[in-house]
């Protein structure tokens, strides 16, 4: 059976439940460096190891395009994972809450406005970063240890996400 | 007396005393992702706080035109702060070594290759960040106690960034 996944507009409420969504807002910014900066946030708040340390990496992704069929999810326990688009285009972001077995009814896919990033929480599944229509680049935040507390779900049946 | 500090270029090398380039080289790359994504890092490597936690913000930063006047240092002890430009053009970097009174001789000023990110050391001192030229946006990594712990140096003299 074919099943698709239809992205729906990212906001901050609507991915609560997955994370956090980073955006400027305008009750969000201070002015800092003399008048010269406007500082939005915190927009995340990161859970990272225990020692305190995480790492830095930059993702450079080919394009890919829809509808894309969608075989697998992934989780990094312990740990958040942000990602931070340098590009200025939407990109899409597939989540199933934190559970044990997610089934495809709890997938939801969720499409970014062009500016903003996202900071999933800790245990959070999730589809590997796609980008769609163009190759994109991300700074990624996360753990140093998140490659050693990665599990993966195979996802059951035929998952398509569409526009 | 009017002294000037000149930007250099920035490389790792040149940079290692003070803290991390985060840019993509040939040898810091993996195929992740099934095949769609080249993952260059760990390219940082965060100190944030005992806790393990850290925050992201925006910065939204107006331009500043050279020769521009360097008033004041600051920095933040125990944790790093990871700068990763959401723009493509280069950024000056202002830094001196890890010390309780930093001289004017102590100074170094980088300027990024329009890719590059920087991520500061613990308690190295800097200039808040600038942008030069045009207006330029960076998402910002660090400790959520680092206001907390943050501290100031007042250049004496008259001491001018030139390009």
């Amino acid at each position: 059976m074919r099943e698709s996944l239809q992205l729906e507009p990212l906001t901050a409420a609507s991915f609560a439940a997955f994370g956090e969504v980073l955006e400027a807002r305008p009750d969000s910014a201070r002015t800092i460096n003399d008048g010269l900066t406007l500082r939005h946030g915190p927009l995340a708040h990161l859970r990272l190891d225990d020692a305190g340390s995480g790492v830095v990496h930059l993702y450079c992704s080919a394009a890919v395009s829809l509808p894309f069929r969608l075989r697998r999810l992934e989780r990094h326990l312990h740990a958040s994972q942000a990602f931070l688009p340098l590009h200025r285009r939407p990109f899409p972001v597939v989540v199933a809450a934190a559970s044990d077995h997610p089934r495809p009814s709890d997938l939801r896919a969720f499409l970014t406005d062009g500016r903003q990033g996202v900071c999933l929480a800790p245990g959070v599944w999730h589809h590997h970063q796609l980008s769609i229509g163009e190759p994109g680049e991300y700074w990624v935040v996360e753990s140093r240890a998140n490659a050693r507390f990665t599990e993966f779900h195979e996802l059951p049946g035929e998952l398509w996400l569409t526009g």
